[in-house]
């Protein structure tokens, strides 16, 4: 085994807790990827008596964030205390002396990023921010080296989630905007203090750092035109809606002949749109490359889990450039080629799905009521069931979905149902896959 | 200017010559990413007469492919002839002599990738293959590294655009799958012999590859239970819409207790489902990490500029760990630090976009004579205008949408607008993006 990367973590709020017990459950599975274990030595902790949900030990605690910063034996450091001071303080210290970091904080990143950076290629030392923009996205890594052939023209993305989730429900309940707030502040989708969010701030942050990957530009938030969705009225979601439209917050980045555009506004687009039918707290990130045309990502842009999720990512990337051979960093199968071990592949049979099926029956009394009973026999309940008369000569068709079972059983009674004298033929079955 | 990375790309079909269109077309924004340019020194033509979508100036060309895997003096080869022989001979000579590959070749990564890495694990050298799943959607690098912290628990994707054209005509116009088929290969997508496509073969070697990384197992082409589209009727479409479903092909992984699921067929998704929005030729993988949750990632699957797009990304990989500095091989901005250059930030005013307008009127008649009269004025085209009769006290309501124009302009009509007797208030001035 080789040995561990020593990870320090500065603040265990969220994302910090979260980034702990990411790395303690998926421990295996991150070793396997990378090729040595991730191992968190140091947190800070302004508060030891506040309980965290994580396991802390083997952990050695401290009060002060600048200790890990300057002094404790890490290899990697994440910052998640965010805010700009002390993180910005303490990132510098970080790279001054040769520890790349993590963060996840976005208004830093967006406001100071640039002297960051420069510090940090005075030692050598990286500063990784994929946490910072559309939270479990992967979409700094997907703009910055999936689309690398590129020239992106724009991008688009409803990069807050607390404001997509006000506006669905305004969109869905016909809600007021405050109205829509005190709901979001109620399930926790929103902070007591909602300005950030609700006024565009967090959304231009993330725009600066996504324009600034996009365009090969120096991060500039000053320059983004902002405006929040406090504005937004049921009306104009409805009439947006009768013309075709759905209202969301967009932070927008264009390039147009004399320059660029650099916007966060309440926004119409058109509802066929696949960002259009992106909703509640969901984050979407679309870039339009020459080449590509247009790429669009969608998934949780916060909460503690999502965000650990790319946290933990750059932590993995990183630990790669530790390793002796920088190069094969990323092996061709994700895992490192002596981690790659088969697993059992499973007989269809035995594969557990939902079942959609469509049987031509003869058009007879009884018909519903014995085939439910073979299903039911087998334990197979029905979600949803369609029997149609027939037309003209032709026999009339049952169709239904049945519950989620293994094949095998459902096969079973499908050939009792074939038995029955009235079953003419077994049209069709397709298997029926349920997403979030 | 640091020295050109030399490239030899092998096959000049639809893929080959995209490579080269965007290798030019883009030269100076992937020099300023990669830090060095990349430039196309060989390529194989077996018919020099042939007229090519793209620039041979300055590229030697050779008849036999054989010649640039042994002996051209190239940094880095595309392999883009695909099928399996001679493919992988040519492939496993380049990493035999140290050379990376990178191929767009799904077929052959899935059914001999497993020894293809070997050999180049051999000499130190890499094949990258993100043009081989889902073209220019970089899902392959988002699950490999984006993902890197979680345990993948399941993944479905469309993945062949053919048959999400053909399923996508057969809902939309109640066409049979014949009729769809035909209007798929009158339209060019798909080929005179649809087999691969059809059958479910071309979706099969993806979700090999996909599910390989996904879950650290090795390459397993034959596993995977693979079921076409041909028996899909317009009765199931139309009955699954019924039941609130549509009908995709999907490839799917999944991990069950006993084992993994591996299959291809066609699925009913839910009809609120993301990836039952994913229309028409696009592409679309889902994937669930234990600690992301869902991540969705939609695009172009095919065609030579956005499947090139990814085999630009692959070069652009390569080239970076070709420098004398593996670990720094990816900035922070995504373009190196010197070539990070502000752009000029347009004010709003000058920044064209379409306009929503809602305006409080008067109840009287001419009211939408005379603002319409304004925007014609100022050659400002109304897209769609919307009155509403006033309720009780209320004013009557005027919403509008313009064409494209820049704000400036909309600005002084509405000022003008703003200054006729009936207008009450301008109650609401939101901008519309346009999408794909
Ligand atoms: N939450 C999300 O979903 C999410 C998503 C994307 C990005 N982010 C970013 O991630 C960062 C952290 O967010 P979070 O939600 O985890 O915040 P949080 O829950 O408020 O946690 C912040 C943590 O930092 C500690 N802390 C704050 N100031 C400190 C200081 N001066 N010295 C020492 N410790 C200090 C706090 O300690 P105590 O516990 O002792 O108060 C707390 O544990 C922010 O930059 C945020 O923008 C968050
Ligand atoms: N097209 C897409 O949208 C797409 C998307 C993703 C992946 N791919 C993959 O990319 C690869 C290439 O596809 P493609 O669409 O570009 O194919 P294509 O248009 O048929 O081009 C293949 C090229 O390879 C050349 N070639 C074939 N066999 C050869 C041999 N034995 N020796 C020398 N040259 C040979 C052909 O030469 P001639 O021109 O002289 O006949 C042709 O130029 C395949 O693996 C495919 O699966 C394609």
């Amino acid at each position: 085994m080789n040995e561990a990367i020593k990870v320090g973590v500065i603040g265990l709020g969220t994302v910090g807790q979260g980034v702990l017990r990411l790395l303690k459950d998926n421990a295996d599975e991150i070793t396997r990827r990378v090729g040595r274990p991730l191992r968190v030595t140091y947190a800070s902790v302004r508060d030891p008596n506040k309980p965290r949900d994580c396991d802390l030990s083997g952990v050695t605690t401290v009060a002060d964030p600048m200790q890990i910063a300057r002094d404790a034996d890490v290899d990697l450091i994440v910052e998640a205390i965010g805010g700009i001071s002390p993180a910005r303080e303490l990132i510098e210290t970080a790279v001054g002396r040769g520890i790349s970091v993590v963060t996840a904080n976005k208004a830093l990143i967006a406001e100071d990023g640039n002297r960051i950076f420069d510090a940090a290629r005075q030692t050598g030392a990286s500063v990784a921010f994929e946490a910072a923009v559309a939270g479990g996205i992967p979409v700094i890594k997907a703009v910055r080296e999936g689309l690398a052939g590129n020239r992106v023209e724009r991008l688009a993305g409803i990069i807050n989630g607390t404001c997509n989730y006000i506006l669905t429900q305004m969109q869905e309940k016909g809600t007021s905007f405050d109205e829509a707030l005190r709901d979001a502040q109620r399930l926790g989708y929103a902070e007591a203090d909602p300005t950030f969010d609700i006024e565009g701030m967090d959304s231009a942050h993330k725009l600066t750092i996504l324009a600034s990957i996009a365009f090969g530009v120096p991060l500039d938030y000053a320059s983004v035109s902002v405006e929040g969705i406090t504005k937004v009225t049921p009306q104009d979601i409805q009439i947006a809606q009768v013309f075709g439209y759905r209202i969301k917050l967009l932070g927008i980045a264009k390039r147009h002949a004399t320059g660029v555009e650099l916007c966060v506004h309440p926004t119409l687009v058109s509802e066929k749109a696949m960002i259009a039918k992106v909703d509640g707290v969901l984050n979407s990130v679309v870039v339009h490359g020459n080449a590509v045309g247009e790429v669009g990502f969608y998934g949780r842009g916060a909460g503690g889990d999502a965000t650990a999720s790319a946290v933990v990512a750059d932590l993995c990337d990183l630990a790669r450039t530790l390793g002796v051979d920088a190069r094969h960093a990323v092996p061709p199968l994700a895992f490192q080629p002596e981690a790659v071990q088969p697993l059992p592949v499973m007989a269809m049979a035995d594969v557990p799905s939902a079942f959609y099926l469509r049987l031509l029956v003869a058009d007879e009394p009884g018909v519903l009521s014995k085939l439910t009973t073979i299903l039911a026999a087998h334990d197979i309940s029905v979600e949803a069931i369609l029997q149609r008369e027939p037309h003209g000569e032709d026999d009339a068709t049952v169709a239904l979905i049945t519950s989620v079972i293994p094949q095998h059983r459902f096969d079973h009674a499908l050939t009792e149902m074939r038995a029955l004298p009235f079953v003419r033929e077994d049209a069709a079955r397709l298997r029926v896959e349920k997403f979030e």
